[in-house]
């Protein structure tokens, strides 16, 4: 026997964060990424971004369906068909604008097409630019779930303008504004207390420290988890009627919840992350029978148990031997359900 | 600016050769890397090879179709769909067993799948062992052309059992050992003079170390092209009724013809290569019009000028300022294709 070792020269990703990047850094980043480029934009927001960015960039245009129907194998497919018809090759750029389901889908294209191809990420929704695109995920779904495929593709640059948060509706925000709060929790408290602006920035931060010092997901870029045993649960409960942050703000709470119930988070500070989420309701079809049913079968889960991510204090996330989460029994969990429940409006 | 830089860390795959491999080492093989085995076999050697394979092991049995029908997002979507319905997750191991398009495409669904789980390769032609499963590409074609679509994907182990050899009719034997013969001309000449085992080994040891040397295709891993510039136009221009093997034998005499015609090969090496190859064919429809254009459209013409790997002796690429290859004009080109089509039969 002997051992095949490539030495893979490890990925770098390019950040851009600020105001009107749209408009000034664009076109010189593009260039040094590729010499013909191809513009994918989320079809809701054709007119609104993609149509000028393709413009000032003398680019072709492609438009992929709007969220979730944009990450299919057969969408995919759609669009490379596109992308060879109109001559893109080895050295070309794909940009991609939209929120985490385009930026998804398109790294997904991109990461495929021709074994791989420049890759910039646009992300206009707040969940996109402080969780989807950061990390070099990209994921699809199937008929027997959401995200089950996917691959590992580290974009060439990640370009956020902060002047797209005005464009979104506040409901928007609020959605990604849970990912936010959540790396507050296990990450970096001074999150919690900073500007709009600044928490984005931090959280984003937040969660490429996290890759950095974990990037094959081993061990601590498991507590980006947080709040997503349940959060996950409640959003496939309610065949995805639920958002996802709304989702993962139920599930943070119940897991702060869990983290005092258990003895490691005192009361005070829970009593103050209470006060961090709005007013929530658990999906009209809820039953805790569903919640665990769900949760067994996460992708999470080991060999059946549930498993959590815990705290012991805001900002902080518990370690345990570098697992980073704890199998939890379903009598463990009654206590935080029967709060979850009572609260729930 | 910040850069986001995960230190990946570099794969490992296991490379075993020997005979009865298929009998002895496997079970414990496999058990190492995944708890839950799924073999997927080329459908026209399941009962010779897969469904043996699959009871030993208590696993699972898929067929893929057989050759380059296997090598599409609607094939690969298929087998995905069977595996999800059976269960298969994250610590599961899939089996690739067939030749070099069973291997392709089913390394490209285990790189999506969950975004990726354990792979084993064993390849049951010789140009899958030589080839195909040696190097972590995997591949698709599209309705533009062969191999647009893939990923690079390290398998956990490639097992050549050399047993399997003996089952091969001639013809297919022949079709792997143009790629053996090349990795002589380009960088081991004491392959050409081994016994036919040996060969195979030398083979594989030598593409692995171009791998090792160059894993991003940057210099040194091109010379792995050497007969493909006009092997794979052939390759199209006969709509792939020319087998691989027998366009890159055609196409590595006419780069070594044409290293001889541009003053870099003696013509003593050159006489030494001819009596290497098997008397040969060009494709019924061949015209150097039609030669011409599908070189110029190759992905490894640049800018539409036509690169060639060249040698200036048996055994050694010509490194050219690390590009190991150099842009051929058509004029260079012309006493080759002359004396190539004088050669055909």
């Amino acid at each position: 026997m002997r051992l095949i070792q490539p030495v893979i020269p490890s990925p770098v990703t390019e950040l851009h964060i600020g105001h009107g990047l749209l408009q000034s850094d664009l076109l010189s980043l593009c260039k040094k990424f590729g010499s013909k480029i191809a513009v994918v934009v989320d079809a809701s927001i054709k007119d609104l971004f993609g149509a000028p960015l393709a413009q000032k960039l003398n680019a072709k245009l492609f438009t992929v369906p709007s969220g979730e129907e944009a990450k299919t194998l057969a969408s995919c497919n759609k669009l490379i068909d596109q992308l060879f018809e109109e001559g893109f090759g080895k050295t070309s750029l794909l940009i991609a604008i939209g929120g985490g389901a385009t930026t998804d889908a398109v790294g997904f294209v991109a990461s495929i097409y021709m074994r791989g191809i420049s890759l910039l990420l646009i992300p206009t929704t707040l969940l996109g630019m402080v969780d989807a695109a950061i990390g070099g995920k990209t994921a699809l779904d199937t008929s027997f779930g959401k995200n089950l495929l996917g691959t590992t593709y580290h974009p060439k640059a990640v370009l956020i303008d902060l002047d797209i948060l005005k464009t979104l509706p506040p409901k928007e925000v609020q959605n990604g504004m849970a990912e936010v709060i959540k790396m507050g929790l296990i990450f970096d408290p001074a999150i919690l207390g900073a500007t709009k602006e600044k928490q984005i920035e931090l959280a984003i931060h937040a969660k490429i420290a996290t890759i950095e010092k974990d990037p094959t997901e081993k061990g601590l870029r498991r507590i980006l988890n947080f709040g997503h045993t349940i959060g996950h649960a409640l959003e496939k409960i309610s065949d995805y009627r639920l958002r996802h942050g709304e989702a993962v703000a139920i599930g943070s709470l119940a897991a702060a919840h869990l983290s005092m119930q258990l003895g490691f988070l005192p009361e005070q500070e829970f009593k103050k992350i209470e006060k961090l989420y709005p007013p929530f309701s658990l999906p009209s079809n809820y039953t805790r029978d569903k919640l665990f049913e769900t949760m067994r079968h996460d992708k999470k889960a080991i060999d059946g148990a549930i498993r959590f991510v815990l705290i012991d204090r805001i900002g902080h996330a518990l370690e345990f031997d570098g697992a980073y989460c704890r199998a939890v029994t379903k009598e463990e969990l009654l206590p935080t359900l029967d709060w979850l429940e009572k609260c729930s409006k």
